[in-house]
């Protein structure tokens, strides 16, 4: 990003535009439509919600924790009716208590869920959700945020109508852009409302053709943004799906090892815990925030729970270009902290890098690769 | 910007922030609050519209050209009525004309102008409309994009609700962030609504929030372009804002004589022509957008008119860290492209650097410092 700005009505942005949607399409396993739009992921999932619903509208959303209820806040905002179906909180939702929803509210419109529920570190079954959404003639909005990247996610296969990711989670890009697939059914909801979504900068008419040709304006784009996203997703694709979906899951395999060896049991049931970040409970009596404050301290970011979790969970994220070496820096800065909030405890490098072991070391190492300086 | 991303929850992040932060409203000339959101200048535009009318307010609109038309269709997203107040096409609007619309429409809620509408180069007179607003009890939003950084521009002293700005035009920074103020008055509006605005996203109060105090996260922030931002923010204050305006001044005034020297009248009349860029009529027979196209060739880009007067305008911006080189070189670049085109003109260089002898060689100078690679 140590470049010149280049205009976003330049031959060269809009190259850069047309690849990285491209290159976002295989990410996301789709043919069609995809959305790149300045603003955070958030903006993303408003998007979504903004062009499917209409005043009075009911929405289901699997209430998986604390993104799941900020869809909620946004159906409401957009004057919809959100009817949220409580997930449990260490697994998935069970498919069959959404088809009961369905049941309960058969002029539903949308079905919203979060794949991996940052907060918690559980993984939904999008998949079969997708195929009751299909069956049940709902519209059906994805969270991917954490997910995309690092784990299967097949947006046609799957029948998401709104896929949303962000650049800055297991895309491993910086973060200012909302990332979004559009299914050509979600294209057509939006182009035969009764009446006009309730704003201009999230309608998803507008941005579908901003992005299909790159050189027609709709608001001034974050270039460099654009171009420093090119340029990772050119290496997710260099590393290879399939091979870095294989790396997450053995640096997770090694985190929750190290992590269980500390004395922190897994907060989601195992079946469903996340492959991009992982959830614990801190020991009795240890404060996760604290713990956090300590583990800052080594120079490694972790993070506390959220609501009534947040002084008892600690999360932990390993997605986008993150290698063996991240595993082991951040289990012995926790050793560390632990001690000095009067906590001895060892074994969690041992016991990751035993884990480590077992798989090639070739598999392990992420696209690390620094696009050299002044390159386009 | 090459660097290796910090959180958005680090310390570091929220020192850049909080000094972007003040550093703005220096530029801004408030002591109110400024927001700073992920997203374009467009976002910011209808970050104010959103917080500041409910379903069916009547909104002032001074219809001066593509970006006030825009303000129009925003209001009516969020369910206000626009009242368009034309204005000339060549001057700025007069004020008697919204004070006359202020009489037949005593019940509207907010007025909104252009400063300088980028379309035809014309600057409305945004402080006295700022009086006329406060007297009539109108929320007062101006859209200041193509003017903070290049011309005075006095939120507190002109009673402005919102102003909103981008970091890529006067300001010198990368594209991908709105940059607005808040006045109390408009925030009190936004907390003590009938109802709450259609979008979360644009949610004001959460982005105030998030500005006053950048620990507490609202959505994941832009965080390089907040860092590119603050150093762009130095430099604007390095050279200070008087001397910034006079160098903006003096640039204007060079590149309207190099362009009537080639014999291009300028769109706007004299008066309310812009610093920050200017418009002006291509020769009889001449097609604008076929001119930009070999403008281009040599390396430089202008743009062509929007709407009817796509073909007829040829618009060149000269705001930002610009300096006597650029004047020139785009002056000598549309002689080339002119004569391209088989219309041989001269004298538009020579015409610009007469003009420009007459001023301090330094105040002309940008300050074009580029912080060290790897820097904080």
């Amino acid at each position: 990003m140590a470049r010149q700005v280049c205009s976003h009505l330049s031959a060269e942005f809009a190259d850069a535009l047309s690849e990285a949607r491209d290159l976002l399409k295989e990410i996301f396993r789709t043919r069609q439509d995809v959305v790149i739009a300045p603003g955070s992921s958030s903006l993303g999932i408003e998007m979504a919600i903004a062009n499917s619903i209409e005043p009075g509208d009911e929405v289901l959303v699997v209430a998986s924790g604390y993104y799941a209820d900020r869809i909620a806040l946004m159906v409401r905002r957009h004057r919809g009716v959100p009817v949220k179906v409580e997930a449990p909180l260490r697994r998935c939702i069970p498919v069959e208590r959404v088809a009961e929803a369905c049941d309960a509210h058969p002029e539903a419109r949308a079905l919203c869920v979060v794949h991996v529920e940052t907060s918690t570190g559980v993984v939904n079954p999008v998949r079969e959700l997708g195929r009751l959404a299909r069956r049940r003639g709902l519209l059906y909005i994805v969270d991917a945020v954490s997910s995309v990247g690092g784990m299967d996610v097949r947006v046609d296969e799957w029948g998401m109508d709104y896929c949303i990711t962000g650049p800055q989670k297991a895309l491993a890009a910086p973060p200012g852009l909302a990332l979004l697939s559009v299914s050509e059914r979600a294209l057509e909801v939006a182009s035969s409302r009764r009446e006009e979504p309730f704003t201009f900068y999230m309608d998803v008419r507008g941005w579908v053709r901003a992005t299909r040709e790159p050189l027609k304006r709709y608001v001034t784009h974050a270039v460099l943004l654009v171009l420093a996203l090119r340029e990772a997703l050119r290496l997710v694709l260099e590393e290879g799906l399939e091979r870095r979906f294989r790396r997450h899951e053995a640096l997770a395999d090694a985190m929750r090892a190290g992590l269980r060896a500390l004395g922190m049991e897994l907060f989601p049931e195992e079946a469903y815990a996340a492959p991009t970040l992982t959830a614990v409970e801190v020991p009795e009596g240890l404060s996760s925030r604290a713990l956090v404050r300590a583990v800052l301290e080594e120079g490694v970011r972790v993070s506390a729970g959220w609501g009534e979790l947040a002084d008892r969970i600690l999360r932990v994220g390993h997605m986008g270009n993150v290698g063996p070496e991240h595993i082991l820096r951040t289990l012995g800065a926790l050793e560390k902290a632990m001690a000095k909030l009067g906590r001895e405890v060892s074994g969690g490098v041992e016991a990751a890098a035993a884990r480590l072991s077992e798989f090639e070391e070739d598999l392990l190492r992420p696209p690390d690769e620094v696009p050299e300086l002044g390159a386009a």
